[in-house]
């Protein structure tokens, strides 16, 4: 196949509406079976139903007491008990049938027992106590109309009511299609330009929740007919299939080729972003999607195509996502071209919704773990200013949002202990962080766009963060609570074979730094000052990383020779680690923040013994005087 | 055993207390079992997560194009392209690994193909489309918290990070253990005097959506030693164990005495209303509840109790209903003594939420089915006045009320024929009938308690409804919509065995007679008054019941020989149908709410053919005219 590099760039809008037409016929076929009621909680009901037999069947006792013809009870009253006769009641516990010449039913607690019998102190009317045949439920009665999806209640009704079996709506089935030469399973041992399969696993769970049967295919070669005979195969025994990818215009996308062979392509590339190299066809009657494979970019067609699909299919109904206005914290620069999908971070701060953008890359799974939800940019909008309102389409409940506690700045691996012990806190708060630098995350606070910074900034003092705080914040009331005291030093490879010793010996090898506004290369910066080395010299001093931990993988994966960096990041990724000094990792907040409860639970939790515990087995923290908390005006 | 009435009746916040205090044991054990990733959708993670790969794991080309050395693009401007030597570059598809020398990827879009070559118009820097090692998962970094409920996203993820198994809290078993002498399979046939068990299939529901595994035991008699054998091989097999019924305090109540003979009995008897004899017990290690028999009592207690500590001991959060508040349509008198439960229907109307109790035993499974939540009336409180704002727990969501027509007025099983059109028509919206009669129904109405009115009303002059519609509105601008005439008569047993001929007839035999403000009742009372018939001289005039098929299935289960009902539920229940004469159905709103698109929904609806066909299958009505709008200033 030639590489043809342009797509069309339809309109989402218009897509759906094409796609939707084309699929009218399928929509309007019924695909049901019958089941059995017992088995069909959370099916959809394919016929209405009416019941087959009354609840209660026969007349029954409401209560506890004695049947009895309601003539017998006349001239009873408190003055004068009237003594019952025995031949004149029996006595009925609930659910007891009533019958000829009883009519009525007295409550144990109103017959008053002596040696002689049962007595009573006033006259009882017919029917008291007594549940009327079809009191619940009558024969005949309608009990669900079509389309209603079975509860628990519904289905014990339904057994009640003698409806054993039920028409519900079959459900679809699915099938994944994972394609490429370069793909592997994750069950296998890969190297060096293999890609792991994982989209599949995004799918199945996605078909799931659409109440879908997904079944994915072994992966497919980059081959024209390998594919045509994969496919052909999986449309004739599933109702829904979607080939992921080769579904753009490279050199080797066959996934178009074999769609427009075995059936029709209505839609070849949208004007989304990310999502743009999608498919939408159908072979026979079955629907056939090609959706691109970049993760972000697989995740969004999906939603946006292959959920409502097979939720229509399934007869269920589409659930909108919650929608909240949100202040985008940065300037967000968007294609006229595409409608945009920007995964966003949301904290509930000062009672307003504020929206942090994360990576865009389509690559970046993470950035759609970690999101809140998608704010959406429309197609002919330029983008969105700093501080201007936008659109966020949620991923999780509003209330999750309000609980959690939202947290920018510096990066620590004991932020990832503190999130622990919020989860394991019987409170129902979380902790939620962003990694954007020291400096950067005070900025974020002061523009109330995070409820706390973590911050580790030098003063030219020698001192840290105090300097910073008072210069960002001179008019506000602020605290600083310590955190840890944590040791910094150049991260080199296992066993240090290229024998790294100081901040000297960087310009022999390849470095790989951090982004500017961290603090560690603020220290890095104090650091060569003092020595006198001009940073030019060091080779890939502009290789910016964002975390230790992506430093440290860079050296244990050999792409740089050292860093500066963490001792527990080293660990992690085993590397072995040069100590060069302490510094101080702290949090601050607004002083009438710490009445929150969620700042309180932060306190609790670096007090404790465990989070110390925790800090020791990291190795390279000092936690002495973690959780003080200093004033500022 | 001895019946002893009195049980205790413990405050419900107390008992949570005391029960949760009771198991603090049992919530700090950690139940966990390790599975395979790709089957955890859903599951909650016992153990931080962290990645053991990294994704990507090599540099790899973000784009289709050619992989350079950024040195070898120098040069290149727009009046110079660079012609590129071909030993200088490879071409690179997405995701293709970009070794030495090779530090940039020139995107095919960039790139001018001729006979010579490769041309570039522009020099290129290190790492551009180029996405670096860990860009979006780092090995070692920390990717999801204990307590994470997994995501799709969150498995395809953690295959890509090479988390292949990951540890899981285990799911909880609950063992249903049904109970009573009378009670027999929904599967077995029944006589007088059985109870079909049911109550299990609403546990078992409930539990599933609790995230447990339930087990339901075959139905034990009511006998000691049966149900403490039993009870002890629950408690040796699953970790929570329900006994639904014998909580009471009655003669044959064994449930309480086996608990505690086997275990502790925390409580017996809670200050709740329905769910008062509830069981809060622990046997060894495992938390036994004994459940109320009434469904209602039972979907309460459960609901309370058990459906908290199976989502506790599974480690998911509990979700709290949506609340709303809500105006009483009715006054609602409670207990001081116990706080209540009011099953209640939701009407969203000119902006406000009104809420309509429903059929307050606690034997009424269909007051709980058809309800849309419980209005919560607190102990100590005498009540709730008309028009009182109350809260109201949801049991569905708030767009699903406000996406709901709510008619209240006269029963007729054509409502039923028009909720199934709904539900077949493409828009999303739905119809909720309440049945209080005609009158009532135009009352509820001009209170603003409903959307409409259904309504059939005989006037002096022998017209229906007009007239009414006029006295009830003076001010208003009101439209009736017809619905059908239909044919009102004498429903009898099939065969007409007692030959009962006419309304004369009635004195001679058993009657069963419709509430008051129903319509029905307004005709038989005009055709009596026609007859010089007194209402006293008819035996059953008394006994009402509030729809046709209630009346139909009174008369099919001879507890009445006649009753006056429609053609289509003595079809339904098998009856004969004496016609006696046609009435008109009709439908009444306000003027203005003819535009909403609820109501233009019902018109369509009662316009088409369809309706037209489904009105003649069910037999008795005349549907010319049906959907004509009259108005009324």
């Amino acid at each position: 196949m030639k590489r043809s590099i342009y797509l069309s760039s339809t309109d989402i809008e218009e897509a759906k509406r094409i796609f939707n037409d084309a699929l009218i016929n399928l929509y309007q076929k019924k695909n049901t079976e019958i089941i059995k009621t017992e088995h069909a909680y959370g099916r959809v009901i394919a016929q209405p139903i009416y019941a087959k037999r009354s609840v209660p069947f026969y007349p029954s006792a409401a209560m506890d007491g004695i049947a009895i013809d309601s003539k017998k009870t006349r001239g009873a009253n408190e003055h004068k008990p009237l003594l019952l006769d025995s031949v004149d009641y029996i006595e009925v516990d609930t659910g007891d049938p009533i019958f000829d010449p009883f009519d009525t039913v007295i409550m144990a607690e109103d017959c008053i027992h002596s040696d002689e019998g049962i007595s009573i102190v006033k006259p009882h009317v017919p029917w008291e106590n007594v549940r009327p045949i079809g009191e619940d439920v009558t024969e005949g009665e309608l009990l669900f109309a079509m389309e209603h999806i079975l509860r628990p209640m519904d289905i014990s009704v339904l057994m009640a009511a003698n409806q054993l079996s039920i028409e519900v709506y079959k459900k679809v089935s699915i099938a994944i299609i994972p394609t490429g030469t370069e793909i592997r399973s994750a069950y296998e041992s890969v190297e060096i330009g293999d890609i792991v399969e994982s989209n599949s696993y995004l799918f199945t769970g996605l078909a799931l929740d659409a109440h879908a049967l997904p079944t994915t295919y072994p992966i497919v070669k980059d081959d024209f007919n390998d594919l045509k005979r994969v496919v052909k195969d999986a449309v004739s025994k599933h109702d829904v299939v979607i080939i992921n990818a080769g579904s753009s215009a490279g050199r080797e996308d066959y996934t178009v080729h074999v769609i427009s062979e075995l059936g029709k392509v209505f839609i070849h590339g949208l004007s989304i972003k990310p999502g743009k190299p999608a498919i939408l066809g159908m072979i026979g009657d079955v629907p056939v999607i090609g959706v691109p494979g970049f993760p972000v970019s697989a995740h969004i067609v999906f939603e946006e195509f292959v959920t409502p699909l097979l939720l229509k299919l399934n007869h269920y109904p589409f659930l909108f996502s919650d929608v909240v206005q949100a202040y985008s914290t940065r300037r967000i620069v968007s294609s006229l071209k595409s409608k945009e999908y920007i995964r966003v971070k949301i904290g509930h701060i000062n009672g307003r919704f504020v929206a942090t953008p994360l990576a865009r890359g389509a690559g970046m799974m993470m950035s759609v773990v970690k999101s809140d939800g998608y704010a959406l940019i429309e197609k002919n909008r330029e983008g969105v200013d700093s501080n201007e309102i936008m659109d966020v389409q949620l991923n999780k409940p509003i209330s999750r949002i309000k609980t959690t506690l939202l947290a920018i700045g510096s990066h620590d691996l004991i932020m990832d202990v503190i999130s622990n012990l919020f989860e394991q806190n019987s409170q129902p708060y979380h902790l939620s962080t962003v990694h954007i630098g020291s400096y950067a995350g005070l900025l974020a606070l002061s523009r109330r766009e995070s409820a706390l910074a973590m911050t580790h900034l030098l003063e030219s003092d020698g001192s840290y963060n105090t300097n910073s705080v008072k210069r960002l914040f001179p008019k506000d009331k602020m605290v600083l609570i310590k955190g840890v005291k944590r040791i910094q030093g150049l991260i080199v490879e296992k066993g240090n074979p290229k024998n790294i010793k100081c901040i000297e010996d960087l310009v022999h090898f390849r470095f790989v730094n951090r982004q500017r506004g961290a603090g560690t290369r603020v220290l890095l910066d104090h650091w060569l000052k003092e020595k006198n080395i001009h940073s030019d010299t060091i080779f890939g001093y502009d290789k910016e990383l964002t975390t230790h931990l992506a430093v440290a993988a860079a050296v244990a994966n050999k792409v740089a020779d050292c860093g500066l960096g963490v001792q527990s990041a080293a660990i992690v990724m085993g590397c072995d680690f040069i100590p060069l000094g302490l510094e101080d990792y702290d949090f601050v907040c607004y002083a009438d923040f710490l009445e929150d409860p969620m700042m309180k639970l932060l306190l609790t939790c670096i007090r404790s013994d465990e989070f110390k515990d925790l800090c020791k087995s990291l190795g390279g923290y000092d936690t002495l005087g973690s959780g003080e908390v200093r004033f500022y005006d």
